[in-house]
């Protein structure tokens, strides 16, 4: 990485000291403002395989239906093929000046082939060109997503096994409630990521429609065959509007949508950690791999990487809401505008990707301190609605009433700097002489989680099957 | 509405200019405080319906399981019944001192049936409760707001079969482009449409899984049913995790974000109506239903309907960001945090609904200034495209060729003040002596949209076909 | 509160069953929807007291300029308070077809004095009468919040001397790192809130132009004076620019934005109290006023307000988020998009008005525990900087070399299960011989924070400096 | 600009066809991931120049006060001004290794200087080092954006007083109501811009305290002298609290939230020229250096730069949410999540200096059509409201009255097809008999708007006298 090619618009040389930087840079004029502002081949460029999937897929098309001859569609489908190569070789030289990446690549083709490549452009215009490429760019950002949250949902289900008898306090407002395992508490982010799942599923589905043969925005007279082009590109069906064909980014916002709710998830699950990670918790530990430290103080081990994925759903849900706005209010068809569809896009998916692959790390790093949260479930009562279940069910009592009793019993225990199963049964029948030795064992954490075995519940064999049962479903 | 009601922290009484209102409200201390942030009533109190349902529900499951008896059952049953008819007659008095909609209700429950309400909650909690009151009350706004979408979409599809042949410029840039129908325009408003109502069907499959049963958080050991409540509230089957299952607000935030994306698409074509309302343009009138007027100038029709629809685009999206940004970083399982699930989304259901009948109300009844849109047509050159066309698919030039012989055609007519078809054919000869007496047709708007005949095309024929196929695919 | 009053669009009513609720409450046509939407009355009332404010300044000032006459003048301020008397009174009957407050507070006029009422009109346009109002009030928002934001800085300020001495960690990734005092911990947020109340200055300063006499975009032929007007209302001087002066919406932007970063601060206070209050940490404990409990576990304090303020923060950036979009791309000059300007302000201030007042509360009502501080800092070898200043200062090490060497101590003592002031001064020599006995005092916790005096640091007496000059410059 | 620099996620390599792309990336183990997620160089290198102004001064600070000698303090300064140089001259290499820019800066200091280098260091922290680094960026930046702004507010001057007296439809709603003056119309952007700047210009102000010396986040036990350093730094005094010192990023936040109120005012001029520029209007035309067209269209200008300085808004609003957000409920002090708020502000700023940029060259290239605008004026009525004024003043009706006259009499010029000015007297008589010959130069333009003489009003020496001001206050 080399200073010089820093861009900052905020530069700190000698010469900038008397006057702007903008200032100086556009003193050459309105030229390199426009280019500046209009060029989008620095973030385009992404595109160039769709563009040249997209084109090659047009070309055969326009031969098939006879629009251009064979043999100019042998020589475009050969030239943007060595194109690809160049670029895919690193010797395809980029330039501001041709703009964005469409034009590139013809430029590119007219030096190849001549002539013939003016003919690929008929029937086409740059307007559905983009609204393809970008389709097959988010289509396959789908999929590289899912497989990265598979990837995720994996680890997370093989700790869930490992640990599906592990106790650990469940909590609500960050206090402790009930006893569940560390398994159930994993499994519960495998939830979450199966819906995110099922969100870039049918995000990928609904925008599976080939919007090439709009043209510019009304269809076109040539006999063009749009069901073959969409057919090619592995596409379901073309598109049923010419004029939503190029005005239409529902795909990347739906997209986009998709990802805020998934960095959220990663968020919390980041926040867990930070959290676990505390010197109050100590839950968890995790490797030098996640962690960095201080070299003075080598005990400390701070959660960069859960910090920067929490971090991360704030720049996710940043750059969706870019795009909602950019979109709202703009008439149709085509805009300038929506230009700036893909670098937000692009920037949500890269980050997204790396938050996956930084948290699927964390948890196959992870070193559950199984004695703390052990210890953690003991200092917290966390048996007392047991104890409230079992008078409802041993001696008939309406659950408010039982609630009450067993409010009286754990002030009595705190009060006496006991846990519940310290209390004697006299200490017990005082409250509610019914109370009998059989009230032991539901007071004992083991057997807490080992007795929610309600659907969804926490008990160990729940855990068990259910980490089997999501394994099928979403690996 | 009375003054009296007014709940503004800004006030501006006698009382009050001496020190600030909130010191004066909560002079009388925490209490108020507390109860002013911690309250949801004056929310949640639209979830009564739901919030009754699930208890009826979870009644009918605890008799058949027989964890109550069916006597208490019974009591309860009627009690729930005899209360709802009591908000719906409009004589419940909700109470700000027991906070929320499920507590108002238990109260009044137990004051009509006593004892046997307190067995209501056996099995249950708040937590799972409120996620499965919340899901059914979002269950049923994808519906209604899907319902109130499809009431747009036949509005628009009546108009376009109206005026599948009217022309109109198609636009790019706001500069015109190419001559399209208004019908195939309104068109375009119904596949943006039929997205959406793709979005709400996904979101209200994927939140169909029932929380009830989850309890507080890990499951209970009373041997409940959770498929019987499930299915007596129309889910699918019981969430499988009951961490989960109340930390969940996914079903919220991929509600809000379907409003989104929809709200967007409302705020475009609003945009478009002021566009074309005004003087510039003058392509529709609305009637006095729609727009305000001035004493002073009654020629002066103010969109402001469709403004308020634009505007309204804001509010969703920021509702959205509001919920994201509460829930990101939560860590598991219930937080107070999320007692602000419900406003924003009551918010935006009602903002949508709203937006989307006075849409459905504009589209409608707007007349469309057909002489005008036709002018305009002339105005732009916009048969340029289909000169091109003829050049390549006549003469055989290669269409960036064929673009470069327009270009200066079109120039050549603007500096002489005239249209592109009151060239002579002399003067076309000049530029390109192959072009005969043929191309003239190709010149005239009309025959300009006949002839997209592509699929999604802008040809009249492909309108009507479009507006009959989206009828049976979305109404 | 009724439920008769409920005004949701989902509701629950038998007679909605079959069909959506809209549709039901639209079927007597557009003029409800147009109502619905454009109606502003439930919203704006809340500016009754400016609107009849900037009346009463406008009418005096044409009947100076003699524009209408005393007689008239006198007529219209009487009308004018009595009409904010009966406002006041609760008698006032608010109607929705009149639309907004300047037109219920019109018509009331009109009824009270007749035809002077259509004078007071003369030179005023409703577009810079909004404008007027809504500065009006928003300048009294920027007070309101601003005493408001003080109160919580006293008592911030009064805990903090209370607490300058009581050592607890510092954190960095909330990982212990120096000892520090919890009096200098709540100084941090009255920096933040010193910031605060500098940016709702500077806004309370910028807005206070006067827009009245800008009439409807373009100035009036009238022979007003702008100046009068201004000074009346308090305002340093007329706006500059009519066309600016009923589009701009700066202020509401300003304010709200000032409002959002407040709102973060909130929340970060609001997160620690809730890491605070947790079982791990247990730093301080809140009052029952200020938590909420559970029936069955008495020890259970859940941090409700805590969290609800944390909350809170996402609900004000939504609403700043809002504005800007609505505002975004709106040509000049008023649009019926800017309608919405107030609800969220509205909100906004509401919000963050509750949310300081519950910190106010909960900072008031805390009770540190100071044992369990002073314990979690003997816990992370939290003195191990103060020995690495010790190593540079009296035997000359280079800083990253003193670094290594502590480093290499609190290693040796992690592993043996000590403090750093446990290990012997043969084990401390093994690693750097030069060490003395003097190096035992900078490792007492109380020792280095006392020793910490640069200024700005957390020593007591720094502490206790900085709480006067901090009541001195804010309170 | 090479393809091989290319680090997108999404690449198309054959190589990638098998499998996700970051799966590959990642294959080799949690390093890669760790080290992808945790760099900073690649953003904070643009903070060099502020990292070693920083370093400079801490190190004489360090020699004055006798914390380390004046041979070593020479050397440091001696080696920072070599890095500094071997950056500007583009050949120093940024390491990813080395994660961020201060420790690149050290590193190579250490080869050049070796042991003194560690020194440097002394009574410093990364956490005040990068406080102090982002600090003087932004402050650097708020003048930078200042005097872009200037720029654009000078284009904008010089045109205003070149169509002082060019008049136009002033609009509400889109629609014309009052005839203003183009300067008239340009200027509102002044005082928008103005109070840009004055927001700018407080935030500097309020930022320019120094962090330097808090160290870690609880000061120092070396006697430093923190007023030294803020003086060197041109700081205005060192900051009061070291916690809020390194937690601190509302300067950041503040900038950000002036920097989208700054990009909602360019889209609202942006969103103008667009309409401005349409066929509908042909108030504007823009030449090609800020244009695009089409080669088959030449009469098409598209206003893509006016396009792309709309859509930043979204851009810049989207970053300051992604800020904010990332700071909510981030518990004191420094969090790694912190370190994203470089990314998002150096981006707001690149972007609105481009678009600052782009507008003032739009305003300085554009040619107003003064005959399409006084054209349309004459098509709306515009003077009606002189006319109610004339009635008003001359004939004494109460304005309400006023109006309704004056609606009768457009409705009847409408009717007949007529301008107000084209009714005959009698005709005018027939509405209200007192009208006389006097009326006429009412209702010309011209008249209208020299009329409006009000302060702040559009007439001609009006806009002559506020663009000398604006010029005197702002330039």
């Amino acid at each position: 990485m080399s200073a010089k090619k820093q861009s900052s618009p905020v530069t700190n040389s000698a010469a900038d000291s008397a006057n702007a930087m903008w200032g100086g840079r556009f003193a050459a004029g309105p030229a390199a403002i426009m280019q500046q502002i209009n060029a989008s081949i620095g973030v385009d460029k992404r595109l160039y395989a769709e563009d040249i999937q997209g084109s090659l897929a047009h070309a055969a098309m326009l031969a098939k239906q006879g629009i251009v001859t064979e043999t100019d569609a042998a020589a475009i489908a050969k030239g943007l093929n060595q194109v690809k190569a160049e670029i895919e070789a690193g010797h395809f030289e980029f330039k501001v000046a041709l703009e964005d990446i469409h034009m590139n690549v013809e430029q590119r083709l007219k030096e190849l082939i001549g002539e013939p490549a003016g003919r690929l452009h008929t029937a086409r215009s740059r307007n559905d060109q983009v609204a393809t490429d970008f389709k097959l760019w988010v289509r396959r950002a789908c999929d590289e997503v899912a497989a990265e949250t598979r990837n995720l949902v994996a680890a997370l289900i093989d700790r869930a096994e490992e640990e599906a008898a592990t106790v650990m306090p469940g909590y609500t407002h960050l206090q402790p409630a009930q006893p569940v395992t560390f398994g159930h508490h994993l499994l519960a982010y495998v939830e979450m990521l199966g819906r995110d799942l099922g969100r870039l599923a049918d995000a990928r589905k609904r925008l599976n429609e080939s919007p090439l043969g709009a043209a510019a925005l009304a269809g076109t007279t040539f006999p063009i065959d749009r069901q073959m082009t969409a057919k090619a590109l592995g596409f379901d069906r073309p598109t049923a509007n010419s004029l939503d064909s190029v005005s239409d980014r529902d795909f990347a916002l739906e997209y986009l949508s998709a990802l805020s709710i998934l960095a959220v998830h990663l968020s919390r699950l980041a926040e867990e950690i930070v959290i676990w990670m505390s010197e109050g918790f100590r839950f968890v530990t995790l490797s030098d791999a996640f962690t960095t430290g201080s070299s003075i103080m080598p005990q400390k081990k701070n959660p960069d990487a859960a910090e920067l994925v929490r971090a991360k759903a704030g720049e996710v849900i940043g750059l969706t809401v870019q795009l909602l706005i950019i979109l709202k209010g703009l008439p149709l068809t085509y805009g300038k505008d929506m230009q700036d569809d893909k670098a937000p896009t692009f920037a949500a998916t890269d980050t997204v990707l790396l938050s996956l692959a930084a948290m699927a790390g964390m948890i196959r790093d992870l070193t559950p301190n199984r004695a703390r949260m052990r210890e953690a479930c003991e200092r917290g009562f966390l048996t007392a609605t047991d104890l409230a279940d079992w008078l409802v069910k041993h001696l008939g009592l309406p659950f408010r009433d039982a609630h009450h009793v067993t409010g009286t019993l754990v002030k009595m225990a705190e009060d006496k700097g006991k846990g519940l199963s310290d209390l004697s049964l006299a200490e017990m029948q005082s409250v509610e002489p019914r109370i009998g030795d059989s009230v032991y064992p539901v007071l004992k954490v083991e057997n807490s989680v080992a007795g929610r075995k309600s659907e969804g519940g926490t008990a160990p064999d729940n855990v068990r099957a259910a980490a089997k049962a999501a394994r099928e479903r979403l690996l």
